[in-house]
């Protein structure tokens, strides 16, 4: 046995299973974390449970969408478990008696029963999308075909989650949704009835916003934070403060606005306008335009 | 049978059913629609006809190639119809006879038959990619890597399924793209030949637009509408005006740059600077940048 | 045999055909080029070795590791070889003989080595993104759900693959990270220790960047270059000059900022404010914002 | 739309559609059957569960197991529901109300709880594998490889869902193992501890046979019934009558033997040799041969 | 690149691809074989046509049906094409012309318009189980777990098929379900209506088998030829004479009964026993038992 | 938290995990064991290497075969190790100095250099099935149809990973076959070349059978053992001593018949009929049948 490629890759081998059992930052503070694909798949469960048809090729009824909740919230009783980082030992046999599943499996039922519920304002979310595109030529062509859709019903969910306190599961869901539409809201965000996001890519909405009801953005409208606090060492403040702004009812974002800051108000009715800069609150029924000015230089060709 | 959890359950499955039969917008207009996951497929199958290798496994020859373009005809014609909202009693058997199936069949005919334009029209954006990016080092790496490939080839069949006039299959299949590749081209809009997105991640490209020969965008581009028309109850008008910009031949538009209304015409050899802001014509051969005022401070670290 | 639907697709099968064999750019200049899927799952393969659990289902031990890296080795170097247009004659017997396919063989045992290394690197931007975003709970909420980490793993892969001269490989990887989190890294760019993309989305870092430790960029950054130089036939001058920006140590970023040129220069420890749009290089310790003229019109609503 | 093609399988179809709506055989007694795939995919689960990492990749510990039960749980209880023809109107939603469910749910459950005691059997029939082959090197190699466990791991499942009364959703099971083993074991059968069948392909065991401990059944061995009953019109009488034989403690029953009828016996500690025909009982410690008269030739070659 | 591991490699892929090159029985006769997995999916397709809801998941409806009329009809096309040896080029394009391929198309027609017919002969031996069985509770639990209903099935499309010329393609579909049933009846045989066959594993009924109505057979039977005819050289003569049994109508054949010659005829109302070896006819009305002599000691145990 | 379904549960999962720890047959005398669909799909790539086309989807040439052979080799040195039971400690990271692997990785080599005599020996199967059976209408139907070409095919895989010594992997493959065919060759046997099966349902072939050139073999024929050794205390002897007949060149055995013992030795050129029953040595060019008694009664029907 005396290969070259065998050697190389037997030392390889070593110095990475080495490396798995170190503390570093690759796998520090927990043994136990979820599964993402498994995450994942409970998402899209969900995402069929709310719109049959569309989000999955079985039309339910009765029996069939009570086994389907049954068996999500096993699953779902696994992966909360699983993100909350505990000294429940893996491969042993007490965990039955682990207060941390017992607790997942309570929250799991919680969150199953907030589905119909998620279902109604998701109705409101697909009104206001019809409302607000005058290319949209029916319901159902937003619900398969607009990014919006996806991501603001994928909020919807996690936020749910994140508010049981699973902030893990929460985020890998927020993060499926950036992942394919581009829009990427934090769990945390607090977002009314008939919210609309058009085209989406680059849509970036902060953990602490506040959002109120019949508000519409536009692609690359950032609502982000103005700067972090960090202590005497220069270690970021991890408090629950509000970094990021409040957008009252009714407000229209054009795209690649950018408003920072978690006293930022937007007033009720307000307009923000495409590129407009703002880490001020602006009064109901502001108009904000930007003016940059242009050069135009003309030659022939 | 006294499980909390089973009666919860079937509370639950209860009001969730009851919801599915509703008229509410997430079960309104039809009963017949399109199944995503088929029309993607149908979709990924045309790109591996067009571009055997790169997106299909098989190399094809004539046999194998005809069995491919057989099949997709059958899958087409049930997604079209399927699309289309009218009275034909799914479930029952007269659907024979249904109008809306037989032109559905015809018209996946004609869509067929333009496959080889397609791919000929598709062999100029290649080309304009090859010209327009110097960190390009052959054809094969274009196709194989440039979102814009993947964006434009979509557009030009979902183009094609619009003209016909299937709009919930052309903009499936339109933000299949965008979801792949952050740029969101309306399957309405119409594109010319020799036309390059570069990185593309935000680029957005309204219903109404008209592109020339031979154009360049970049990440972060608006086209876009300025504002909507509004009937007597503030109902968007959805009739067929031209909200979306012309952009004639030969024009580059720089990354972020915001172009605006459906009068809004590009000249011929214009170029648009990084993060311009339009919303009004421009001249053949203008170059028109932005100048914004930048405010640096420079201190010790 | 009378069929017309028949007929026409003979017709349609025949002209692809024929168009296959052309010299057109959609099969030019090679016939040999490597498989997409192929290579995104030896992306995926090695992703899973540098995070196994999070990456990867398998918790792997030593045994389990080495077949990985010895399978990883022979399909690594089927795809280089795949992506180097020589007169290699598939289909017949001599390959062995090949030199491409040793040299790639070779190749693939270095990249292998360097996995360690790998992780050692990438274990300091999990670091980074912790000590940088203050909703960041722990380090498994980053790996799991960040964007900016896969986009950094990929790259720090591709970079490699990219030095050994396998640009075409590389440039499918970075592509992939593109598609999955919108982040659009070069595969050439060179990029230090401590990185962190927050969002990410609309990000572009080209091809000649050269980035310092410690640097955080958040979303819709480019780093880009200002205009190609062409020969006298208007051909892009495909040379390796440097094209893009050099950011030095411990910048940031806001979202937004465009910065270009290959002699543009962020001197260590400045601050890029959102939006900005430089084309000129900063001293060290510079903080750099754009002041856009604000109109604002209130109304009542 | 004048395609012959089209014509002839619009045709066709309309046939089809017509004759399932038909109360023939192939659509008569009931709307609502199970559905095979899942039917086998809980069997599967169940062995995986009875046998993790031989029949599972996953090696279980307490918190992924109970995540499978209860997912076991309620995919078992919709499948046992929809083996039971009865009026529970699919498709409505008043079915969380119907009983056949509500037992379906309790049934479920007491299978899952038998899980424990049918590891503890399946025990023995390894170990009987053992001591019964020469050719056996361990434990690990009859699990995985020897086809009479999967057929009697199989029955032990499948008998208990008869007991509980799903006949069709037992069969499905058994089918699935006879069409992988060759081994056809009715799910009615009683089958004691200790037991072990070599080889197996063609054996079948009847629904009313009873079967001691520590019995050993060889390839192409049949337990089945002399003829059945018909009532006066000449139909089958579809009572509980034994009709197949007893088989007692300590029995070896060579291949190819055949030994029928509801009222036959075979005593405790019988050798039944191979390709014998019994249709009566034989008292304990008998030893039957069968003596065919043989003829040779031989011939120069 | 001095690897041992690669040079061995190397030389065994030199020698095998030499090999594939060279007329040996391994890749003589014919460039072009049909795709067993495109074969087999096509026997699935049409079982699930046959027995929706049974094989298949969806419940057609009239549309959903003609789609997969539709595209089952070209890759059969495809397949019936590859399975004839021809010198139609593969690989070029004059393929559309090839003859072959127009018959194969006109083929697969005339299949899809006999599969009514199928159906309703499948009705006939879905009854004959139920009456014949008597732990058959409905027709269901027959359709879904009895290997007989699938080894007719099969054949009765796989007949057709035979009766068209395409050999091949017929045998890969019984011997698919010999595979999975043990049941092996050769495609060329002629089978009444109201056929059973019970448990089934190692059945056997050969080429030019003639079997009428409402026959039974049992497991382990076999209806074979007597001895094959050879030429002067040795060679087998590979003519269609009649070399298997016929049975006539209402005849049952008990477990492991072998009848043999293409002159043997089984009489109407026949019974055969168990066992039983015949090369002989027997008039109609026949019961035929074998009486081997039995041999038993007792002994104590 | 009071649900009865989870306190059950939860005391189910924990019986069953505590019977995981225990020395129980179902988990005795190794902790490592194969993955027995690994195992499965090494030898369904061995079989796409020897047969491509018909066992596998692609046409292989020099550069993809020899990244299957490299591949492969990884694969199955990770398989042949888990089939040692030894002390190497899984989960540990020593395992590179584990003497138990590099055997292994050397074994494969090994292996996989035969793979081209195997390819040679399986062109005198398919001439023998040729030659052999007058239904046979060329060679590619035979190789795609024939279930006695993939019984041969696995076994002569098999037979050679026997004769290295891991029983457990070969007989796991040659199970595999047996599941798929029917055909139960214990990996042990010795068989010679141009050996045809035909229909082979049944046939079972003992672990130390020695067959010779041109054997041909019917269903159901079984070449067994006569009886175990035992010893004192009534265990199995596991020596190897030969248990199983010698059948030499150019004996053809008939189905159903039965051939026992160790010290039976068919001579060369025999043929033995249809339910022949031996346990003795027959000289060259026997022929052996068996002539039961027939009770045949005609009556009226």
């Amino acid at each position: 046995m005396v290969e070259r490629v065998f050697k190389s890759f037997a030392d390889v081998a070593n110095q990475l299973c080495e490396g798995y059992q170190n503390h570093s930052a690759l796998q520090g503070q927990s043994r136990i974390f979820p599964n993402r694909k498994h995450v994942i798949q409970s998402l899209e469960d969900m995402q069929g449970i709310l719109l049959p048809g569309y989000y999955s090729d079985e039309i339910h009824h009765a029996v069939s969408l009570i086994e389907r909740l049954g068996s999500l919230q096993w699953s779902l009783s696994r992966q909360l478990h699983d993100s909350v980082p505990h000294d429940c030992p893996q491969g042993k046999c007490e965990t039955f008696f682990c207060e941390v599943f017992q607790h997942a499996f309570s929250d799991a039922i919680q969150l199953i029963e907030k589905l119909p519920a998620i279902r109604e304002i998701l109705n409101t979310d697909v009104q206001a999308a019809f409302r607000g595109d005058p290319a949209a030529k029916n319901y159902d062509e937003i619900i398969l075909s607009y990014p919006g859709i996806l991501a603001i019903m994928t909020h919807r969910i996690a936020h749910e989650i994140f508010k049981l306190g699973y902030h893990m599961i929460a985020r890998i869901m927020s993060e499926h949704a950036h992942s394919l539409t581009g829009i990427d809201i934090h769990p945390g965000a607090t977002i009314g009835r008939y919210f609309f996001i058009d085209h989406g890519t680059g849509v970036v909405i902060g953990e602490t916003c506040v959002i109120g009801d019949n508000v519409k953005v536009y692609q690359g409208v950032t609502l982000g934070a103005l700067s972090f606090q960090r202590d005497m060492d220069g270690n970021i403040i991890r408090d629950s403060k509000k970094r990021h702004p409040t957008i009252e009812d009714d407000v229209t974002i054009y795209s690649g606005a950018t408003i920072l800051g978690g006293d930022t108000v937007i007033g009720r009715g307000s307009v923000i306008g495409g590129n407009v800069w703002l880490t001020k609150s602006v009064p109901p029924g502001s108009k904000v335009i930007t003016k940059p000015e242009i050069q135009m230089f003309t030659s022939e060709i």
